[in-house]
């Protein structure tokens, strides 16, 4: 069997930099709290609270005086400055990505803009993004939801930076006739893009694509989205033990992605376990 | 025979205002100057020629201290200087909607952004927002011209007026991956959307439509090809005599719509004519 490993796959840099933070920490202060699982990916979260990692759900969860990991996802400044009312330190692990999104939807929102976040309401991210609005942000995650968006004079867009391109651009359009003007930042991450050309391309060339992620990440998703798109056989694995022996039966060339919060070392065991076969 | 009057038809308020003003500057000055047709229609050129109308091409063939007359498609601030050089006086027609996507242009340039004009290069009114934009400004006619556009920072977009707004939605959406900010003014004119709109309704209603205009009227075609669109069997006319009476044989509802460069008077010896029949 021939393995081919799409390029990029895995951590992208706002991950890559948001887990060395916490990891670094970790070594310094020994017991670190997370609002919100640090990353979309089970087997490194197990790893991670192996390191002196707590989970925590909400900013009352909080002990005074711990000190509190953000994750890439980003945070409202609301719990950031609930987090300092209780005298916590803060490591912030928002990627840079998402904090460009934040900043141009609270600049859009002083401008007078009426603030459309293009992305799923239920993410973390997209929370993150509306939280930076002082007035109202709608959220909307396909162009079918424009329809009864009403007219107004200046409408603001931004995006989940993990979006599909597709998504932004037809939402886009949409709107034009919703407003007199119409301003666009394009937050949507290029890391992400290319895992999504790179999965297409590995569609095309392969009998079929193992997808390693976590269950729970939307960017993952994405790309067995896009794969299935290409009439693609795909299998999606959270790790090395979801390697399913039916689907790998009769295929000699296989593509390998991951996620952009799939840690390297789970794609490794994946690709030595595949390799030995 | 039946006839449906699209509602609205004929005359825009800014074609109306413009052939005002020159009326009443030909009442009081006798010779006007226009430069380039005043009206994309024949027959109402005829008449204003009559009342001592004479049409030259440049600024060039301007008389010096001629009064000069603007058409609602409007010119360069280049041409208004060159006139005003040689000591004419300027009536000025332009349309207010396309004062309003010149100064848009000119503020999007102004603030830094690649300026792209979604019409037709060849039309004047493209070329007068053109001439307002101090830096390089591109005209993309269709959303397959925007492949070619190279990536930028900073693109803004304005509308010919008489655009339809489907080309106006696919060239905005095509850009969207081509800047990290995107800013939109829908500079269409709700007077060509409304009159589009009612010569889809009549196209609904009607065994086949009559469309009023110049041939050379770029909105009377729009409304022909939105009416071919909907598979409706369409007359095109500048004047009672090209009624076609094999296109008539036959037909008991037939729908009337006019360009908004078609004057009152036209489409009343039209109705008039076939209410005889």
């Amino acid at each position: 069997m021939r393995l081919i490993i799409g390029k990029p796959l895995g951590f992208c840099f706002g991950v890559k930099r948001a887990i060395d933070e916490l990891e670094k920490a970790l070594k310094k202060y020994g017991n670190i709290y997370a609002l919100g699982s640090p990353i979309h990916n089970e087997e490194e979260v197990k790893r991670l609270k192996s390191l002196g990692l707590r989970l925590v759900e909400s900013v009352e969860e909080l002990p005074s005086q711990s000190i509190v990991f953000i994750r890439a996802h980003g945070t409202t400044p609301e719990v950031l400055k609930q987090a300092k009312h209780k005298g916590c330190t803060i490591i912030d692990g928002t990627c840079p990505s998402v904090k460009n999104a934040q900043e141009k939807a609270r600049l859009l929102s002083e401008e007078g803009y009426e603030v459309v976040i293009v992305g799923d309401p239920n993410h973390p991210e997209v929370q993150s993004i509306k939280g930076c609005v002082s007035a109202y942000a709608s959220v909307i995650n396909s162009s079918k939801d424009v329809a009864t968006f009403p007219n107004k004079d200046k409408i603001g867009v931004v995006s989940q930076t993990t979006q599909e391109e597709g998504a932004l651009l037809s939402v886009v359009s949409a709107l034009v006739p919703k407003a007199r003007e119409l301003r666009v930042y394009n937050t949507i991450c290029k890391a992400t893009l290319h895992r999504q050309e790179a999965v297409r391309k590995l569609a095309a060339d392969t009998e079929g694509v193992i997808v390693i992620g976590g269950h729970n990440s939307t960017n993952t998703a994405k790309l067995v989205e896009v794969a299935k798109r290409e009439g693609c056989d795909v299998l999606w694995i959270a790790n090395p033990q979801e390697i399913d022996e039916s689907w790998l039966y009769g295929k000699h060339i296989i593509g390998i992605a991951a996620g952009a919060s799939t840690p390297d070392w789970l794609i490794k065991e994946v690709i030595s376990l595949l390799s030995r076969r």
